[in-house]
């Protein structure tokens, strides 16, 4: 029988696998560096997330195993008479265990949270390169009502 | 001649005002709620943001008057190699001042502010029921690569 799903925030000797996970994707893999040692940024990132009290990077294990990765942001906002919002981003599952319902643990676990903390939405983007994706999230409930952009600088 | 327009971090005194433009929209007008009193519910948001040191609640104004308000959240990420983003949020123009480019001022100091901390990428949502909107964003620089999918709980 498969083990369980669990879900924990992610720890330090974590990072190494979840940039793994980055890295290991059609997207990821154009603009991430999964080598060792890590690139320092990773580890400087990982450190301020962990450190801020809105954001909780969250993984999915199986026995020891890490499966999953996501980050969610947890944010004030006026709009919508004032309240809490939670931002999912960065979603990945490990490819070996792709197909198997993980991603679809993991937002369900991010929706529970968010509504645990009183938030009134939860939002991400998705690139429109994965089509899949969209078809996803709007499996799980999400409407695509707003167009994502983005400005690199 | 027309006074320069001007930014500063918002305080409690500018709530009232920026309420008030938050409902004067044709999407603000059927979700907020400008009465007096306010709404608590806005001035708990007002505090849980202005007391975030990752988020900023810009207010743009021309001598005594507000004329406009954003609020900028800063989040690390492990994506990207690491690093900051900067999420622009809730951006409203006095509708005494529309049309005299304060949109594209109070956007164009987020992304200046954006850079001076180190953020790699400015980025924002915006209603498909806002074609102009997304025409504004564009002609400014950004790109809508991606979907903007929300759920509401």
């Amino acid at each position: 029988m498969e083990k369980d799903i669990r879900f924990r925030l992610a720890e330090e000797k974590d990072l190494d696998k979840i940039v793994e996970m980055l890295a290991d994707d059609v997207l990821g893999s154009r603009r991430e560096r999964y080598e060792q040692p890590l690139p320092v940024s990773y580890l400087k990132a990982f450190r301020a997330i962990t450190s801020d009290a809105n954001n909780e990077l969250v993984v999915a294990y199986q026995g020891d195993e890490i499966i999953g990765v996501q980050q969610i942001t947890f944010t004030p906002y006026l709009t919508h008479q004032g309240g809490w919002r939670a931002t999912i981003e960065g979603v990945r599952t490990a490819s070996s265990s792709r197909s198997k319902g993980v991603g679809t643990e993991l937002i369900k676990w991010a929706i529970k949270r968010a509504e645990k903390l009183g938030c009134h939405l939860v939002q991400l983007t998705t690139d429109k390169e994965r089509p899949d994706a969209l078809r996803f999230y709007e499996k799980l409930g999400f409407k695509a009502t707003h167009e994502g952009l983005k400005l690199k600088l």
